[in-house]
Formats: C-alpha cells, structure tokens, sequence
C-alpha cells in the first residue's frame, strides 16, 4: 500500500509539497481565480487522479470531515462526481435535495443551508437554478462554498475538468485554439470556460453558434463569434460541444432539431475537412445525433469519458485544497 | 490524533470511563426514562460534543455497527441529523423511506423492519405518523428502536436536545421556568420536554396558546396554562416556541396566520418587556415572521442553530450508550 | 478483533485460503454459471456470514472500491441488501436510480453506464425490468456486472442465497426435493433456482401452480409440473412460495386472490398432511394470507428472515469473488 496522505496537520500538502498554502476558502466561480489558483488546482488533480490506479484507491485526506451536496436542480452526474471525490478523501457525504425537505415546508434556503451547517458540514457543494445563490451563501455562513453550478453564470469544476483534460492532452493551455459550439447564451459551462482559458493563456477562443443563442455582445469576454460550424472550428485544437437542451424549442430560439443538427451538429466528416486531429469534448449528458453524431462520441477525437473521470479528481483537488485555507473551520 | 475511543469493547466508556452500564436498549420517549438515564445521556453527549473541536471529528466506537433510518414520515432534518451522528461514531447507515419501498408493495410494516433486521441493523431509528408505532416495533425485533417522533407521542432525541442546551448555558435544569409557546396539543415535541423537565426538577412548566390549541387537561401534566403570551413568559428563564403547522388552519384551530402572529408570534419587545435574559429556542423549522420574529430568530437571544449542533451530539450519545446495554445483539 | 482479511493482494483468499482463482468477472446467471463456481460462492458465503457474528461485523477487504447500485426497477429489499454488503466489505457504494437521473434526460442507458464506470465504479449492480440488459452492459463495460434481477429471466443472488439456506440445514443440495409453487411462467427466482439446483445435484425440482402460470414447455428445463398444490409438495424438503403479484389479476392469469389463496396458498394444515418437516422460503415481500398463510410464515418451518441474512453474506461472497478475477481492474 502507497498511500502518502496522512490526516496529520503538517502533511496536508504531501501532493505538491512544497508549494504556498491555498489560500480561498469557496470556489464561486473561475472569473474570480487568479492563474496561480487555477494552475495550483490543476497540478493537485494530477496527484488525484494517480490515487486512481492504486490497488486502494482512498485516501485518509479528509476523514472527519464532512460534505454536504445541496442540489436544488437535478443533477446525479454532477452530485455523484463529488460524492465519490469526497468519499475518496475519506469524508463523509450527505446528500440533500430541494424535494423532500424543510425547503419544502416554506422554509427558506439560507435557514436550511444554516441548519445543515449547525450539523456539522465543513463543505457545501451548491447547484441551484439561480445565478449567484452560491455567492450569497458564502457570503452568510462559515463552510467553505463550491458551486456546482449557478443559473447561467458558473460551473467552475467542469469548467477546470476541461482544463485539465486539455492539459493533460497538450501539456499547456497557452497558445491552444478552442471552439465552444452550442448554447452559449445559456451556458455556465461555457463562461467557466472562458474565463479559465482566458487567464490561462489560451490563444484564441471562438463561440459558434446561431445568432438566437449567441448575443453580439459575448466578444465583450475576448473571444470571436462564428456563425458557421465549419469555419468555427477550422484548424482549432479543441472543440467542446455544449448540450442543446432540447425544451428550448418551444422558446424558438431554434427552429427545429433537424436544422440544428445540420447547421451545428458536429460529424466525422466536418472534423476530417477541419480539423482532423482536434479533441472533442462534451460535458454530458449528450444527446447522440443531435449536437454531436454517434461515430464522433464514440470515435478517437472524443474524450468525453476521460473527462468525466477527471470531474473526480479535479473535485477531489478542489475540496482538498479548500479545506487546507486559513479561516476553514476544521484547520 | 487525539481520538480517545476505541472499538475495544473493554474502552467503550471512555468518555464517562467509571460510571455504572446504561442498561436500557431502546429509546421510545422520555416518559418511561429515570433522572439518572436522562443525566447520563446529557453527561454522554458533552464528551460528544467535544469532539467535533477536534481536526478529524470523528471516533471509531460503532464501527461495524448499522444504523438503519425508518422514517414514515418527511424529515430530512432529524434523518440528517441521526445520520451525521452515525457516521462520526463511524457505523454503517442505510436510509430507508416509506415511498419506493416495500410498504409501497403492500408489506406490513413487521415485515419491512423485521427484514432490515434480518439484514444486520443494529439500531432502528424510527419516526412513524402512528404514535406507539416504536413501542410496538420494539416489542417484536431485537435491535435497538429510538423514537425519532411518533404522532402527537413524544420525540425524546428533541427533548433530550433542548434540555442539552438548556443545561450547558444554565448548569443544571434544577429550579429553571420555562414557557413553550404554541400547538401543545399536537406537540410530541413539547411532551418530550415537559416529561424530562420534570424529572430533571425544573421549578415551573408553563405552556402557552389559544384555547383551541391547549386543551385544560394538560395541566394534569403538572404544567401551568396560560392563553396571553406575555403572562407566559414573564420571568422565564427559557422560552421553547414550537412550529406552527400552517396547515392546521383549514382545521379551524387559530382564526388565521396574521391574528397568531399578533396574539402569540415572538418579538423582541415582547422579550424585552417581560423577559430580557430569557434563552430563546424552537425546534425548527421555523416561520419566520410568524410564531417567531426575525429580529428574534437572529438576534441575541436566540439558540437555535446551537440546538441544531446539539441535536448531533446528543444522538451520537443516544447511539453510544444504547450500543452498550446488556442484550444489545453486537455486545 | 479478529477480522482477518487484509487489502493486501496476496492475502484476498483469507476465507478459502487454498482454493484456485476465481475466474469469473461477471455475474449475469447461474444458466452459465459451473458447479463448481457455484459451490465455490456458497462455501465464501459461509465465511462472510462469520463475520456477522464478531463485535466489528466488517472487513477491509473492498476498501477504495465503488460499488454502483443501479435499479431500473423499485426495490429497496434487493438495493439494501448489496449496499450493506458492500459496505461491510468496506467498500465505497453510489446509488442510482432511473428517475432524477440522466436517463430521464434522454440519456441512453449505455451512456449513463460509461459516465458511471469511468467515475471509478468497480462493481456494476444493476436491476432492470429488459431481460438480458446486464448482459449487455457486460460487453460493453470493463467494470464487472452483477445482475440484481432482469426481466423474467434471472435474478442469480436470489437463486444462490437459496441455495445456500437450503445447503445450510441439509449439508448438501444433492438429493434433495424442492417444490417451487406460484406464478413460475413470470419469475427470474425460479428460473435462478431451478439452473442452479439442477447443476447442484438435486434429486426433484418440482413446479407447481395454475396453468395459466405454469406454460408446459417449463417441463424442458427437466422439472415436473404440478397442478394440485397437495400432490406438488407431497414428501417434498423444500417449498419455495413465489410472491404473487396482485397486478396480474387484471391480465386474467388467475381468477381471483380468494380462488388462488384456496388452491395454491400454503397453510398449516397442506404443511401437516403432506411434508411436515419440509423448510418454508419465500424471496420477500410476502403477501401475507395469499400465497402463504400467517401461521405458516411465521411458523416453525419459515426460513423467510434467515433467508434475508443469507442474502447478505451471498452477496458479499460474489463481490469478493468477482473483485479478485483476473481482468479486474483493480486487481
């Protein structure tokens, strides 16, 4: 056995030891990380995701410790990634949904969020459907605060799994071309992307999409506006398909499925005219034949599976490192 | 590490190392408990409670242990709570909820617990719309039953929890006055507390509501009524507020939500007026602006996220103690 | 403490210390299961239920491995039953159900497996209402798959606790005489039951029940048909009692629950005349007063809660096989 964490104080760095203490306590969004952050974030889920090929495949990190998963939008991709991520630094994990609980009872949400820090929970791990909820708990309680996604604002841990796939691909994000096809106007996947290749030295950023789902106003964040598929991702080095949310039709913010599948929908043949050797990514769940095709989710481009066993270990990373923060209650 | 239990069955006292064995393996209500096993729990519950200072918060004395939650009844909040205090005492929880399961499929509730049983649960923490649903329970399986509210019975983990935080700010219960506030009637909350008040010699129980809520025959219960809420606390030490149960109005029991409010909602001035020192608490969840004023929920009085913090520790003493009588399965 | 498995590699095969590999990685049915496979869970089986009885009724054997319970279909009994098992082989368990989940998005069930497997999940439990999906996922996933009950066509740690609870009392399956009585045309139990007590040696497997359950091609799976209840069981060592499911009165597969209750409902008096001391099973949940009289499932010759304790240490056995097969992941 191989495990070189230890729940003793002094060794709480033994990933990366000998680097400054992190310092944030909650992970709200990435606008609000430095490059140094994101960086040290990124490094910490590489150590993570070694625990994965050990024969234990647990670490004593976090034991006594506790997490709290308060998911106020449906989401057992999302809340199961960060369960495990806990669990594999030995905390314990109480899961709480919207649906069944004093919320129900007209209770309001910074009481219940209260009550369960009373309990004990050191981590809140938030989703809600409003934007900034996360901001505004972190603003009223003592735990640490990670955003498991807001509204349309943030999702910062897919936003850093991305990265880090790209990393681990291409060794560095700086001078990488990326396309983000999709929904962007909705998309917290997308700002979270932006804002963390943005400060991590990406060369260029391309957001394509029909006009209905990408305001003029996005080249505000730095990035360039495509209208058209092929031309968006021509010579890029990553391409990260967004999930269409189906719904959204009866908004007509698109025609129909069929014409965004054959304006946007991303296929073999479209990749090999523009970018054959580009990684395709996809936070998931994906809708096969719609925004991505059948042989691309499943062909040598894609590395959506990857990414979601790197969710796991960048989650693991981001609770390790916050509750090494000054000012967290169990430090 | 300074964890001071051990799974060493010799150590299991650890935290009251030379007191006599807790002899009673199920809690059903505070009723049929002695001043003596009422102390012990509460004396159990602060060495608990220190633990949750410590960095890993958690003590290895139930390991291997499981703890089964039965609850018939929608409360993520005591679940949460009898879960967390599990799981620092480090035994197994399964979660069992009356929808999707078996009971669902036409199977009596004998069958259903009997087969938890049969699976290994050490410990059945149940709460049921049936009062007497644990007594009976208790009287036909061999695990551990604890009450965590049956009907209009008792909820002894909530009583035994009040008078917890009633005693770390005043030292003892003896000679204490103390006014709960509300829906006596319907209240198991409120029996659980006037049960072990008495026996742990408070001076004076007075319960407070309209004529509609606080039927006369609770003063055999050795309690003083009272139908103005500022006689009722004038001069108290504690005032215990229950929930109002919004739904209950359809039933005619209080003219309406604005005219409570008026006659017995909790303000600051009421306080300041007849009881400026006097220990604010409720059981949660709680109405604001309605049985309970914000400015008093938040404010200087109020205990009620202590309560909540409490709540874990005592249930991990619940737990600990049951664990040890003689008969229990695992001893 | 006692406990004797250890996580390190070489010591796995703690409880049959001599014995050769298991080779198997997935468990889908006992159709292709050996004897000798077979007979190697059972006699594991009885080591885990060892474990039961010590003071920490847990080993590490499974420390740092996921088990992921996903049940198309509702069934608390089953679910419970491998989480515990699970977790007193210390392993890590991830519950998933269809609804709140991905595949409600749209999701298809392969995807939501990958996303689940490449999270880490070790074990893949999986109940669903598709006969032979378990199998399918097998060939399409490295995690090793545990078929839980699929359809009309197996439900392998049924038939196997059976098994064992009947090897348990009689030392041996071979010889034996076994009635399985009730709705066989729908049940994975009796399918589970009658491949593994054929290849285990029984002397007679008797299926006994209304024609409209109980199709005369059954008779190729080497059994013999009954119509009488009486004539079925008569001299018989085992009745197994399928549970009826009350919804199939209104596809008229049987008149009524009073006709079927007079016909085929097992009660003392059919017990006294016919096999007085043949064992009573039942897999759960029972329809008290329908298939199986009060006084006879609470009766003397009722194994119906060891049954469930059995399950189990069964289920144990198989993860703890299945998890030291050669391809495992973690292996």
């Amino acid at each position: 056995m191989t495990v070189e964490f230890t729940q003793e104080a002094g060794e709480v760095n033994a990933v990366t030891p000998n680097r400054a203490p992190f310092l944030r306590k909650h992970l709200l969004g990435l606008e609000d990380c430095t490059k140094e952050e994101i960086l040290r974030i990124l490094d910490e889920a590489k150590g993570m995701k070694e625990i994965f090929t050990r024969s234990v495949k647990k670490v004593p990190a976090l034991r006594g410790r506790t997490v709290a998963n308060l998911f106020f939008e449906n989401s057992t991709r999302t809340r199961t990634s960060f369960e495990l991520a806990a669990k594999r630094l030995s905390a314990d994990v109480i899961n709480f949904t919207a649906s069944g609980s004093s919320v129900s009872k007209g209770e309001s949400l910074l009481d219940t969020v209260r009550t369960i820090e009373a309990m004990g929970a050191d981590f809140m791990v938030m989703r809600h459907s409003a934007s900034g909820a996360p901001l505004l708990l972190s603003k009223h309680i003592k735990s640490s605060v990670i955003n498991a996604g807001d509204g349309q604002h943030e999702h910062p841990t897919q936003g850093l799994l991305d990265m880090f796939t790209m990393r681990e691909k291409f060794g560095t994000l700086e001078g990488l071309k990326i396309a983000i096809v999709g929904d962007i106007m909705h998309s917290r996947v997308a700002r979270s992307n932006i804002w963390g290749l943005t400060k991590l030295g990406a060369a260029e950023i391309r957001l394509v999409g029909p006009r209905t789902l990408l305001p003029p106003w996005l080249d505000r964040l730095g990035c360039r506006l495509y209208h058209d598929l092929d031309e968006g991702i021509r010579g890029v080095d990553v391409i990260n398909i967004l999930r269409i949310q189906l719904e959204r039709q009866n908004q007509n913010l698109f025609p129909s499925i069929r014409e965004y599948q054959l304006l946007y929908g991303l296929t073999p043949q479209r990749i090999a005219q523009n970018c054959p050797d580009a990684m395709v990514m996809h936070p998931g769940p994906i809708n096969r034949g719609v925004e991505i095709d059948q042989a691309v989710a499943d062909g040598p481009n894609s590395v959506i599976n990857t990414q979601v066993t790197n969710g796991v270990a960048v989650r693991m990373a981001v609770l390790y490192l916050l509750a090494g923060a000054p000012g967290h209650e169990a430090e």
